[in-house]
């Protein structure tokens, strides 16, 4: 017997997800390609988080309860409504191997995060693929795909990399005319930079109320907590029972639940980091627009810049790289002509202007 | 349509995994019910922890590239051999992912571990318990477990609850005899504490030389940081790159990958803290025997009594939880009449002696 084990089909026709580059030989990096947050965390997350290092030995509550009671308690929740996963895409994943077996389908739209089809082909299921216009969702095409094998569909609102969105009445019809025995994941990681704008639903109410919609969120990006792998999941009682058979008793740090839980009750914080970016991102649309760059109309803490083509993309990716500077192509996303640039602080956001204005120039 | 999502084959009738409990109204609690280390981490884990917790927004290495190295070094393994995962209970859960589609069977003895079962049952195949000889696992019964459907067989060696072990010649005799399309997982959790016994085997070697075998580790013994969810797999370059197909992309926390690589190179500081425990678990032995309590002998940081039947071992565990004692019942690893006591500091190991010592008395 030669044979070796043989894994599930479709896994190693996966390209593993690459993150956000993090290194340059450069003195002074600037990094914005993660779409991580310049301002960090909540002086108060730290302090929890410093505490929490001081019996690393002792295993988290598998149970997150104060964690759970804090996301509740900040977004209008319940907490018998809400799990919590390593990251958001660690909820992402549960959503496909609770509900998705080897050859049932999972849609998600052109652009869309891409671990909606990496966990997907990892679960053996088929990723389908759903054009968008204008580089934004819609949901009559969405619904349009669906067949009798669909078992989930992955709506990013805001999505990334594209920072488009769909309004809450678009949601609601969505919702509405999904059959019901198909998962609807509607992944809120940069939900809170639209919470002021009215016509917004982060789908939370839908997802407590409905036995076939999940929706998410990160302290990955405005809580600043991107390293500590913090993120939930708001679903129906009978879905939270499906997830919390599948996850690990402890997939979230004793560190990462201490600082997660004070994060997000520091809404006057965080709050203020949302409208500081926000603000920042305006400076720079404004900047785009004076220089005669197009880009995606974005609703996150980035903006993706559409440049002439992929070589010109290319060109001021490497011209930003000469200055330090690392932003994110978005070739794999199927937009090869897009840089994406993460919203930085206001020096940062100085040193990409001027980098921009260089090479236009040039 | 009311119809509503429909889970997995399997995972509706998995029984959560309950950790130890960590609760008790006491003024001075003692928790020995989950294995921590009651020496915590090396400082220097500790150290590069808080120093990872500078830029807590800033995404992990995905790559794992610095721990990879450390556990490389530490274990005389080659660094490409090694995954990281959330604790080595990921890793389990990738080699399930990965390799046993629904429908397969997955193999563990009797007393193992729970999360083998409860992994196998939500990625919808079906565990399968092999007897265990005087609380011990035996290769021959495993062999004759084996059919055309399984697809891999769990051992942790020392095995938890037990803590009984399989020496050199019988984890080498079971790699050659199980059919080479079979994934063998070796669960060393608690192998540190016998790396001195010249007839125990980690299994680290046969892991990255046959194509079929996977050792898995962890920081959540010896090394202090349970809190903190790190623990790798050892394996053939192709099981790797399957298992690294299937990760989350971010899985393991900056601040557990800088503690952990810290934590792991210390390699004097955790050696110092197996001999420590083993000598506390000696005098506790001693103390056993001659109290005449029964009890599995154990190569782990635990020791499992076995009283004389489940009722004795519940009065006995009300009288240590009279005292402010946490251990931990063993009745849903089919043990009724065990409780295994996790080896504490001196401190906590003598007042765990008096209590039983006036429980017997009594």
């Amino acid at each position: 017997m030669n044979e070796r084990p043989r894994p599930l089909d479709g896994i190693m026709d996966i390209t593993p997800y690459k993150g956000g580059e993090s290194k340059l030989d450069h003195d002074h990096m600037l990094k914005l390609s993660s779409n991580e947050s310049p301002f960090g965390c909540s002086p108060a997350a730290r302090e929890t988080a410093l505490a929490a290092l001081t019996e690393p030995q002792l295993y988290p509550d598998g149970g997150h309860q104060a964690l759970r009671e804090a996301i509740a308690h900040a977004y209008g929740l319940h907490d018998a409504h809400v799990v919590c996963g390593a990251g958001s895409d660690e909820i992402i994943s549960f959503a496909i191997k609770g509900f998705c077996p080897p050859g049932s389908e999972v849609i998600h739209t052109k652009h869309a995060f891409a671990m909606y089809k990496i966990y997907a082909m990892g679960a053996g299921a088929r990723p389908v693929s759903v054009d968008e216009t204008n580089f934004c969702a819609k949901v009559d095409d969405i619904l349009d795909a669906v067949n009798s094998n669909t078992k989930a569909v992955f709506l990013a609102n805001p999505n990334n990399p594209t920072g488009t969105w769909l309004p809450a009445s678009e949601i609601q019809r969505l919702a509405d005319e999904l059959p019901t025995n198909i998962l609807l994941v509607l992944d809120g990681a940069y939900g809170e930079y639209l919470e002021a704008e009215e016509n917004f639903d982060p789908g939370h109410k839908l997802a407590m109320e409905r036995p076939n919609v999940v929706a998410t969120g990160t302290c990955s990006k405005v809580h600043g907590l991107g390293g500590l792998r913090v993120g939930w999941g708001v679903a129906s009682a009978d879905i939270i029972s499906v997830m919390n058979r599948i996850r690990g008793p402890f997939n979230v740090s004793s560190v990462g639940l201490a600082a997660a839980e004070a994060a997000i009750l520091d809404t006057k914080w965080w709050r203020n980091a949302v409208q500081k970016t926000n603000k920042l991102k305006q400076e720079f649309v404004a900047f785009l627009n004076q220089q005669q760059i197009q880009h995606i109309p974005s609703a996150g803490n980035f903006v993706t810049l559409l440049l002439e083509d992929a070589q010109a993309s290319q060109n001021l990716d490497q011209h930003l790289r000469r200055d330090g500077i690392i932003t994110r192509s978005v070739a794999s996303y199927h937009i090869p002509q897009g840089l994406r640039v993460s919203i930085g602080d206001h020096a940062g956001m100085e040193r990409v202007q001027e980098s921009i204005k260089d090479w236009a120039a040039s």
